[in-house]
């Protein structure tokens, strides 16, 4: 798929459900925004392929977009339930898959209270400041890494383990890069959420690592929160975050609030990043599939819109994310809450102002 | 200790901080409330005795609170960071250790939106029903149980396993425990949480044992959500949970949360339940020891006390109990929220309502 022509290669995976709608406007916005004309594959990858011919990833396909500039998805994810398609499969055969085998490391996911957007937390608590922190999730450890088994299935005896696998080398490198990104903030402030005081071996090696990278980044104020708490802050006073790193399962809890007190899951975008480009970095937006409404142009395309504006960033062009951001809070600003629009009229209002 | 007096021993462990303030004011109105008379034993446990001593959590001492009726614990925990005080001494060897060796596998933790508190959530959140739910968390497997490791120490090559331990058991048990409880309630709903997609093998087992025991019980209504999405239903429609049961990790982190949309850390009780009653149960304020305002009279009891009306209920005394809960009710609407009490005027308070 990557040919040479001097044009930047985009993998496409639209995905299941609302994946392909949300997708579509993504598209249609960086098109419009993109200073470079992308080469584009589409590669249909998720439950109805599964459901089909029992592919999840093959590896002649993961072969083809590991050689693109970077992946564009839309959500992946099937009918709640479905006999056929037990939880686990297109999670670990896909999504984990391609964020394990792409190296991942930074799951990158900002989180502000877009004007115009309506959170569930109260005035009291959005007066204490302006919500606008980024989570730097770790993508490649954790209890993410499939480690783990189980004996005696379906028997009383039955023993399911789930292993948390952290390195060094995992760790250290997702807080550099955090300290990195809390270093070119204004605020200039990094916190580690963890659970040290119960997960005491990972935990240790979080707490060291941070504070031996710290070290380097005097200029980086820093704070260490558990995860339970982190909770309570989130909910009564979300100002005080700058810059959030964490473990990958911490992180999916986080972003996932994050996404719920800045207005919603139709607005969070996210990016899969490999620091080190060694391979394609991976833009989706945090929702998933939400199979109920799919195909109806009910979905909020703002999300998929946002991760495109964080791969445009990431391959160099920051102009053009930055004029995707500003089209996007306009659209936000100027949006009538009272009416809704069609996923396409959401995506051609925002292509508009570009 | 447990001298065969007649009357109930209870097992006191004010523990650090705000504890000892707080555990006060819980045998106050316990003394007050209780239609048995109490034969109380303190246990000065915490990081004051580890810090002086070394001591945990001494065998003989365990073997001691293990012969009493049920155990009122205040707050565990030395200052943040304390360098003598590594994170885990006490969690993992006093609070965990309590609740694993006596089996304390229903932590149960209720959530309601008491009148008179502030809930950071919006309005038009609350609008949509009333908060009023109970966490059904398992509370000794899980990540909680001390299995893992770690290699290489202090090198580029660490690596440090943190892993979740998962029973027939241990699931089934605490599944028919939250079904028994849903089963009482006038919306008689559960819901399952966990991250069955991504923790396939623990999930699996948690999914199969809902869903068996939940055929046992056709009246009440279930329901499954991912850990991620219920961070999202929290924070935009907590209404709309009855019983929750979950695994340790999640139900530490659900209730923090849970805490703060009902309004403060201060109000959350919770009992540490063995339901076959084979060793005491273990009540306790869900809030930590508060070092910073330690020794100032400014910690609210009441989290302290609604966990004394829950030790008291798990003793057969429901009225006493109830009578707690009602006059902690009555002081929260009534309670003037520019006015800030000392800790023993809250307690003073709620016992003279009794
Ligand atoms: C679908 C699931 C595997 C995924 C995750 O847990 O990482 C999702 O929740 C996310 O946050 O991207
Ligand atoms: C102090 C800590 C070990 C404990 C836990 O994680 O269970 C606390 O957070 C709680 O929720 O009771």
């Amino acid at each position: 798929a990557a040919r040479d022509t001097g044009s930047p290669t985009l993998a496409v995976i639209p995905g299941d459900g609302i994946g392909p709608e949300v997708t579509a406007e993504a598209l249609k916005v960086l098109e419009v925004a993109s200073p470079v004309k992308f080469e584009s594959t589409r590669y249909d990858l998720g439950a109805e392929r599964y459901l089909a011919t029992g592919e999840v990833l093959p590896d002649s396909v993961l072969a083809e977009i590991r050689g693109h500039d970077a992946i564009l998805l839309g959500a992946v994810g099937g009918r709640p339930n479905d006999p056929n398609l037990p939880p686990g499969i297109l999670e670990r055969g896909l999504l984990l898959k391609l964020r394990f085998e792409l190296d991942h490391y930074v799951n990158l996911r900002p989180s502000r209270l877009l004007p115009g957007s309506v959170s569930p937390l109260a005035g009291h608590v959005l007066d204490k400041g302006e919500i606008d922190f980024v989570v730097v999730r770790e993508g490649t450890e954790g209890p993410y890494t499939g480690n783990g088994g189980a004996l005696r299935v379906g028997t009383p005896a039955e023993v399911a383990t789930e292993v948390s696998v952290n390195t060094a080398y995992g760790v250290e490198r997702v807080v550099r890069d955090a300290f990195a990104r809390a270093q070119k903030r204004p605020r200039k402030k990094l916190t580690l959420v963890h659970k040290t005081n119960v997960l005491t071996n990972a935990g240790s090696l979080w707490w060291r690592l941070f504070e031996s990278v710290g070290a380097e980044h005097p200029d980086v104020t820093t704070d260490y929160i558990h995860i339970d708490a982190a909770m309570i802050f989130l909910a009564t006073d979300p100002a005080r975050f700058d810059v959030i790193v964490t473990d990958n399962l911490f992180g999916d809890i986080i972003t996932d609030l994050a996404a719920a007190i800045t207005g919603g899951i139709g607005l969070a975008a996210s990016g899969n990043v490999n620091p080190d480009r060694t391979a394609p970095s991976m833009f989706e937006p945090v929702h998933g599939s939400a199979p109920d409404i799919a195909g109806q142009q009910k979905a909020d395309p703002t999300a998929a819109i946002l991760s495109a504006a964080l791969l445009l960033d990431h391959l160099g062009h920051a102009e053009a994310a930055a004029a995707i951001e500003a089209a996007v809070l306009a659209d936000l600003t100027e949006r009538d809450p009272g009416t809704s629009r069609r996923t396409s009229e959401v995506g051609d209002a925002i292509a508009a102002r570009l």
